[in-house]
């Protein structure tokens, strides 16, 4: 019965792609933080528009630490929970939104499969806002070169780099837009090391304001997602985890807790190159401990689905809306909206 | 006749305000920027997700500078040209996405007007991402107290700030919703002062890529959107520019150039507030440039319109969407689809 019910979500999810959806209301909020206090800092005398007059600036006083922008679209009828979708590492809340060839992102995949659709920047990155350092966060960030992508996000291997897009060398099969990839590079953000207290802390208050919801996280996201499920079972009905590239450890986390929270973890192709093993070990091993404790861990390496040359950054991927489809196939067999 | 139909125009905009609207896509793009190559800086070690083998990064290679994001909502039926919605320093454009007290921002008013809507991050900021410094920009970027808001926007009196709001001093009959101000302070991002090279020619490349367009810009976004209108006259067709905090001086432009492109410069209320005066002079003296040169400009000081107690905030205020409304009216009054 249930390969029945995912039959006839895979039909439905071919019609809404040229469809348009009707939308009640489109906007942002900040979700938590707190507010510090700076002191001991010299004045400036700044011009903010050329050409006029110097302003003095105190830079002491009060700023906001913490806080996470997030971004909905709220359908006129949704018929599925809110989908809240979470970035991975040196990115944001743009993976979601669109692919670099130009195509529209997932945003709209779930938005035309029913879902309001929450879209958030971590802590520090984007619209989130940073704070300073060294006098709030701890030293500076870092900046992915053009080059670390390439490699890291498995769209060519470790030598395959080069600034000249003909001398590119990528994965045989690859289904990453290669002529997109300068185009993808500009949606990158720096990022710190240092604030996952403060971002964990963000997510499980967005989770709080927002659910009951489905939570759809990809890469360092994983992490944040698997530990928002553990903060609040009851809010989150089902977490998506794309190649997730942490977890917790079973012997620091009660995997009981999230036994009622379905689980599926996604896997692009060339899932042996560096660092990815390890990262993907680390799901395994949760995934077990989730399972041990009778949870339901849906675990979905691509290639066995027939879906092949998807890189990390597989929401960008030719085949990307298949995959999406996957995961709305996946939701509608495991996800009841209450 | 003008009356008459600017008369229809207010009545027909009551309605919309509960009405959901059909949506054909919604997306993003980076536009603009340039590749950079950095050399000569040490190798780290980081340890990117907490508890995971730390993995070597090179921080030397290409990075991408002056890229500008900008996030679309295209209706199913638009009625009006698009609109586009440049921010002030040291925000974003969730400037136009919502209002502090959790209210609908200005885009989902102007989408509801049937205009579909650009919302950019200017560069540097947000979603645009920054560049590393000193390497890449001169050198760090400002941070905006809690307390500089809140009289350089004429919330409150200089002196008027506290930490706690219940000793914060307001405007006498401000429109501004006080107690969300601490909220409105999240979106602050950090700003430098020597990006205005970069952020113009973002603009301009969204222009020519997006246009036929109205530009609408508040206070720093005031100076690009008049250079903007001036670099491509024929594709701004309307300039509406809400406290543009800079212009472009008249024996420097050639306000000619800009003779068909109606522009519309709105002001809130204690405009006799520094500095204040020192920034409406400068677009003053821009209109009489334009105007002298056979061109169009309404001069629009909202207490004028019987709106009082507007902050330089007033997309967020509590009468915003009246002076929306203002706006709108305006433009079809003025403005016509091609």
């Amino acid at each position: 019965m249930r390969s029945i019910l995912a039959l006839v979500g895979a039909i439905a999810l071919a019609g809404p792609a040229a469809a348009d959806y009707r939308v009640k209301e489109i906007g942002s909020f900040h979700v938590g933080g707190e507010v510090v206090e700076l002191s001991g800092l010299d004045k400036q005398m700044i011009s903010f528009t050329k050409g006029m007059k110097p302003i003095e600036v105190d830079p002491n006083g009060n700023f906001n630490v913490g806080q996470m922008y997030v971004q909905y679209v709220k359908l006129a009828e949704p018929t599925g929970l809110p989908v809240l979708m979470w970035h991975g590492g040196g990115l944001t809340g743009v993976t979601w939104e669109t692919k670099p060839d130009g195509d529209p992102g997932w945003q709209q995949f779930f938005l035309e499969a029913g879902h309001d659709v929450y879209v958030s920047d971590a802590v520090e990155r984007g619209r989130s806002s940073w704070a300073r350092y060294p006098e709030i966060y701890d030293g500076p960030p870092l900046f992915r070169t053009m080059k670390e992508g390439w490699h890291l996000f498995r769209i060519g291997p470790q030598d395959g780099w080069d600034i000249d897009p003909a001398k590119r060398v990528a994965m045989d099969g690859t289904q990453f837009p290669l002529e997109a990839y300068n185009q993808f590079t500009k949606q990158s953000v720096p990022r710190w090391v240092s604030n996952d207290v403060r971002t964990q802390a963000a997510y499980n208050a967005l989770v709080e304001k927002v659910c009951p919801c489905i939570v759809v996280v990809h890469s360092q996201g994983g992490n944040f997602g698997y530990n928002a499920a553990l903060a609040n079972p009851d809010l989150v009905k089902a977490l998506v985890a794309i190649e997730p590239s942490g977890a917790p450890k079973a012997e620091e986390a009660d995997a009981s807790r999230v036994a009622n929270v379905p689980h599926l973890m996604v896997w692009g192709d060339y899932m042996d190159m560096k660092p990815w093993p390890t990262f993907q070990a680390a799901s395994r091993a949760w995934a077990d401990a989730i399972e041990g404790a009778g949870g339901t861990v849906t675990w979905m390496p691509l290639p066995e689905e027939g879906l092949t040359g998807n890189s990390h950054m597989l929401m960008m991927d030719k085949n990307s809306d298949a995959v999406a489809a996957k995961i709305e196939e996946w939701i509608k067999a495991n996800v009841t909206k209450d």
